[in-house]
């Protein structure tokens, strides 16, 4: 057993709340991360969370570990989709209203269940649980922590590989093996259809410019247009800025953090453009407090970024641009709450949200810095990607 | 620019016999690797494939790079869902089924197109593009013979690392490492909601076989229940069997190959149970060739290790046992053909299959043999994957 059974009962507890806030007599949860958030394990299994009352576990395999690795009392093999409305009525009694993971249920499965509970409303339920995920637990913080010196460890790797000559796709493959040395879990996930998630990205010169599909502010090349992201190949020079952007990973749980290096000097803008990076970064870490809108250090991020002249970089170029400076992370890389326009729901103790103030200049590089906080009610937000 | 504009068109044209064929005006395509296929490129982006005429993609982010990288001749900028229908009917004309990803399509997102299209029935168009896909081309075999390579030369590494008191997880991140420093792409696509994939899996001992939730013959115990499968680090010795699966990838295309390793000696029922494998193996080659129905090969591999006595033990035990012996891949691990019961369909020649027989046994270990390979009309398949 991994999480321990205070830790699910209150995520449960929680859970369970938001269900009966929202008139939802229960949720059924198939994804990955949800799983392993609300019964500290990954299996191929439905899991049934009524409004009130015992979760029950129905498992495809592996029944044996279900069962070891899980302190969900109530775990039982699943034989056929068919037996789903009978175990939902028994752990949940009769439900008008079902919530499911649409953001991330495939279409035949949800038009499945349309077929097994023909008059019940199916309703999303992944903002509730999310919603629930965001505020992280002392546990998880400490899981974060972990993954945050992991990470760190990496950086301070990179600090000393660094050399002119020295391609960014190399020094990833480095740093990937260091961050696999020191503990890093290996697969890591990303909510949603091609979310694709690697180690992160480590970009050098024009290459780091380059914009790509990907719901991140940098994006690179790739070794083929068939993965369309990251390093292929770039050599760094004396004046240029080497983007290392990294994830560590632990127990499922995610740490980001951004450093731009070079050596000797860094040619402008790159030079001025980090300064100003690094600024934004500490303004914006005043504003990591319960209360204060999500929204509000997105746009004190573009603010500050165009009162230095340097608006139209601010997190991409262009189309490239994304609009965010931040995500909330833990068991996803991409968990509320999003510091972006729109998102004006106030951040909460507890939120652990990575802040990454990026600037970027078409065919000549990129720059900014990155670390993941917890938010707290007192004594200011924690890093937890403190320099090693 | 990738993928040659002979090749795409030649995609292209086959896929749209097959819309034909099941009276479906045109297809709505968004998942990563069907893009890839059809485009060359992958970006946020929707691909509208008409029945008859010219396919429009639909670019978000980033618009410069579909432009450069695909030999599509209609690329445009797409700035809301809102301006679908409307780009839809320029394409194809008049709409009764729209052909969509169902097996991957969130239903949040089928739901939106639903209510775009209100008139028009939404079919699953996955089935018929995957088709399509499994008949791969002198030009995919070649990218998918050189991913042979690089998989077989981190084999020849594995071969060239192991030592007593090696654990499975050290090896593996060496293998990884190799990988990439042998050209291997980083990130890699397995189709379907918790479709996690990494480098493949390297186990040892016992934990070899443990079963996971993935449709895996071998799980191992991962490096923590939130990641649920791949090594935790047992050490290997003298007498038991270390399983290295491993995959190869480059220009977005897979390979799949297993060897299980030992030294001075194999303990039984290992040796005896590897030969079998390898017996299996010799005898399923023999069925790869066109005509011959895909479920055929489950069934003489199952009926060969039950043979030897170790039917129980077939791909799996107990309920951890998968329900295949093999599986076509390219941009994806998971593609048809599936040499799987119920899987009647002939293999075609162009077809490329992971052959995988392995046997498992609780608290002992697990042995096996895969390779990839591709089915020819003449001369029976050609091996993807030989030892180097």
């Amino acid at each position: 057993v991994l999480v321990p059974t205070e830790e699910i009962a209150a995520r449960t507890a929680a859970f369970q709340g938001r269900l009966r806030q929202e008139g939802i007599e229960a949720a059924l949860l198939v994804e990955a991360s949800d799983l392993v958030y609300l019964t500290g394990t990954v299996q191929n299994a439905h899991l049934i969370v009524p409004a009130e009352g015992e979760p029950l576990l129905l498992v495809r395999r592996d029944l044996e570990r279900a069962r070891t690795e899980s302190p969900v009392r109530l775990v039982e093999p699943l034989a056929s989709l068919r037996a789903l409305p009978g175990c939902l009525t028994r752990a949940a009694g009769p439900v008008g209203r079902l919530g499911l993971e649409l953001d991330v249920l495939p279409a035949a499965a949800y038009l499945r269940y349309a077929r097994l509970w023909p008059g019940v409303e199916l309703v999303d339920v992944a903002p509730a649980l999310l919603t629930v995920r965001s505020r992280k637990s002392d546990w998880e913080v400490a899981r974060i922590r972990a993954a945050g010196a992991q990470v760190m460890g990496a950086h301070r790797a990179a600090r000393e590989a660094l050399r002119p000559g020295l391609t960014d796709l190399d020094l990833q493959i480095t740093l990937e093996e260091h961050l696999r040395r020191s503990g890093h879990q290996g697969p890591m996930r990303f909510r949603g259809l091609n979310g694709e998630m690697f180690f992160g990205s480590v970009l050098t010169g024009p290459d780091a410019a380059v914009p790509a599909y990907s719901e991140t502010p940098l994006g690179g090349p790739g070794p083929s247009p068939a993965v369309g992201r990251g390093p292929r190949g770039a050599a760094f020079n004396v004046g240029m800025a080497m983007s290392v952007d990294l994830c560590g990973a632990r127990d499922g749980y995610l740490s980001d953090a951004t450093r731009t290096l070079w050596q000797e000097r860094l040619d402008e803008p790159l030079a001025t453009a980090l300064r100003v990076c690094e600024r934004i970064l500490t303004e914006l870490e005043a504003l990591l407090a319960p209360g204060v809108p999500a929204s509000a250090l997105y746009e004190r991020g573009l603010e500050l970024a165009a009162e230095a002249g340097f608006g139209d970089g601010f997190m991409g170029h262009g189309p490239g641009r994304v609009r965010f400076v931040g995500h909330g992370l833990g068991l996803e890389i991409n968990e509320p709450p999003f510091l972006a326009p729109g998102h004006d729901e106030p951040l909460q103790a507890g939120n652990v949200v990575a802040v990454e103030p990026k600037l970027v200049f078409p065919g000549v590089g990129a720059v900014g810095r990155e670390n993941t906080y917890l938010v707290r009610a007192v004594g200011g937000p924690e890093n937890l990607t403190p320099d090693l």
